[in-house]
């Protein structure tokens, strides 16, 4: 976005969009159960985005970029391109602040983040996964309308607007006079995971923060370990639809080499049975690149016995058949 | 229990009872949707007991019984009888302050009910619900044991519990700065809804409490046109299994005929489209019996164009394929 600061967030840019938010997104509760914390041995607490405006973390960057710009900006309008957590944030901002948006989305996305996106009042341009480069087409749409584009990951508002859930988290945890050990965060470019890494940082300072990918789309983990950004090979394939970005951010991955502790992958079926587990445990609906993290703690990723361990739930928009389906497949 | 007091409970029992429950139950969200309420043309507050500790509102009223037992009758025990969400709710909460319970449960109670309550720690009695009677079973054995038994609902101390969940609702909306028109209320045997109308009474006079039935198993909208208690016709069936009670318990009557502004009465398909719209709209696993309250709303029992109404999502223990085919059954 032409206006955004040209340095990176940071926690003042985080804290200042937690007040810009306030109000419109939705301080998501801290989940635990007792039960739960019995079974593992450990702590588990989840965020639960799910119940975050539009179903997902995305509103919050989304409305935090929107929210600053000024009356011509708001006039022109802006674009996005989404797989459609992004597409419904942008949306629904767009909608609340009275901007007109566009957005453009893969053909195949579920069906409920197409509907729920047109519901929010954006015109949709779809176009083929395979076959053509969404970027090119959101650029075109821009330069003809003379509209801003907000980035879904790579872009300092969006990263600030989505560190809010970070900061959610480490003051819910402090409330309840918890010290977290670790706190796991599913990654797609790395706009959630940046963010709460800044927050963290900041107000958590001993937390190890981690990045959690579906396997065969874990290119954060492959460039922290070669210290450059990896794309993901061509040709996989992972149900976990909102977390398939091809490669990290420029600016995410900058402040993620910095900051990760760690970087997590999980496999289709742990992410099945983390769904399962959601829904039996916590009775939260949960879409398949939201429950990454939950499922690398459930998988044994890494070890939560004696500690307390916070996961970023991100989202829930899922149909009703995959979800039915994720259940069926599950174990137990 | 022969200890409770004599009289019924009142704003003050139920103020104490949230004394007792703080740190111990969550005082779960009260949910709300920009989208939905744009839909509706009215404003609609979903209060989530699934995100309750065992999965509905029945911790609350078990958990302020249990705390009052003194020594000797912690030691003695408790005994209850359940289809299931009472027996998961005096299962953990005996669990969490170290009483030993007996819960005589149905054998056709959903199998995630019974899972849960053996995990609590708590010793299930199965019965046969077509030809046994649970009240005799559990007298039986409190009987023999010298255990306390702790009523699903017609109980002083279970009544002044649940009616926490009413205050919760009152204040929330207080703090949201709404005025609440009305307070719908998903009613089985009464108990949530004689808490819930006494809280109101007291703390939001102005609300219009009402309780909604599945059809087939509406003893408290039949009851209170005849201005006696009345039972359920033999051979009705419903998949609400947690709303199946015969009657209307004999205190939880005199105070709902007291404070109820109406009730009202839902089928099955109306359930299964409320399931399915909690599910995509809020991200919330509600359980059949839990919907009854939401789908009065989307089934336009209720006129809520222009007005603001809550209702109680009361439970989410489901189990996957109950949930699955809900999903699957519901319109749209």
């Amino acid at each position: 976005m032409a206006s955004s600061p040209g340095s990176d967030p940071d926690i003042a840019a985080i804290r200042a969009a937690a007040g810009r938010i306030a109000g419109h997104a939705v301080v998501t509760p801290l989940l635990e159960s007792p039960a739960v914390n019995a079974r593992l041995g450990g702590r588990l607490l989840v965020k639960a985005e799910p119940l975050q405006r539009t179903g997902s973390f995305k509103f919050r960057g989304a409305f935090n970029a929107l929210a600053q710009l000024d009356a011509a900006g708001r006039r022109a309008g802006v674009v996005a391109w989404s797989s459609g957590n992004h597409a419904q944030g942008v949306a629904a901002a767009a909608q609340a602040l009275g901007v007109p948006a566009v957005i453009v989305m893969p053909s195949d996305a579920p069906a409920i983040k197409l509907a729920n996106t047109r519901d929010y009042g954006a015109e949709i341009v779809l176009y083929d996964r395979a076959r053509e480069d969404r970027e090119a087409i959101g650029r075109r749409i821009a330069s003809e309308r003379g509209a801003r584009i907000v980035a879904p990951y790579d872009e300092p508002w969006v990263i600030a607007g989505q560190g809010t859930c970070g900061l959610e988290v480490a003051s819910q945890a402090d409330e309840r006079g918890v010290r977290l050990d670790a706190l796991l965060i599913p990654c797609g470019g790395g706009g959630l995971t940046a963010g709460c890494c800044l927050a963290l940082a900041a107000t958590s300072p001993a937390t190890a923060v981690m990045s959690v990918e579906p396997e065969g789309f874990d290119d954060t983990r492959r460039s922290l370990a070669a210290g450059e950004r990896l794309a993901n090979a061509p040709g996989a394939t992972s149900f976990c639809d909102s977390l398939l970005a091809p490669m990290p951010g420029e600016i995410t991955f900058a402040i993620n080499r910095r900051h990760l502790a760690g970087a997590l992958a999980v496999g289709d079926s742990d992410v099945a049975a983390a769904i399962a587990f959601a829904f039996s445990a916590f009775k939260l609906v949960v879409e398949p690149g939201g429950a990454v993290a939950l499922a690398a703690v459930l998988a044994g990723k890494l070890d939560i016995a004696g500690r307390c361990v916070a996961v970023v739930a991100s989202g829930g928009n899922v149909d009703r058949s995959s979800f039915s389906d994720a259940l069926a497949n599950a174990p137990g």
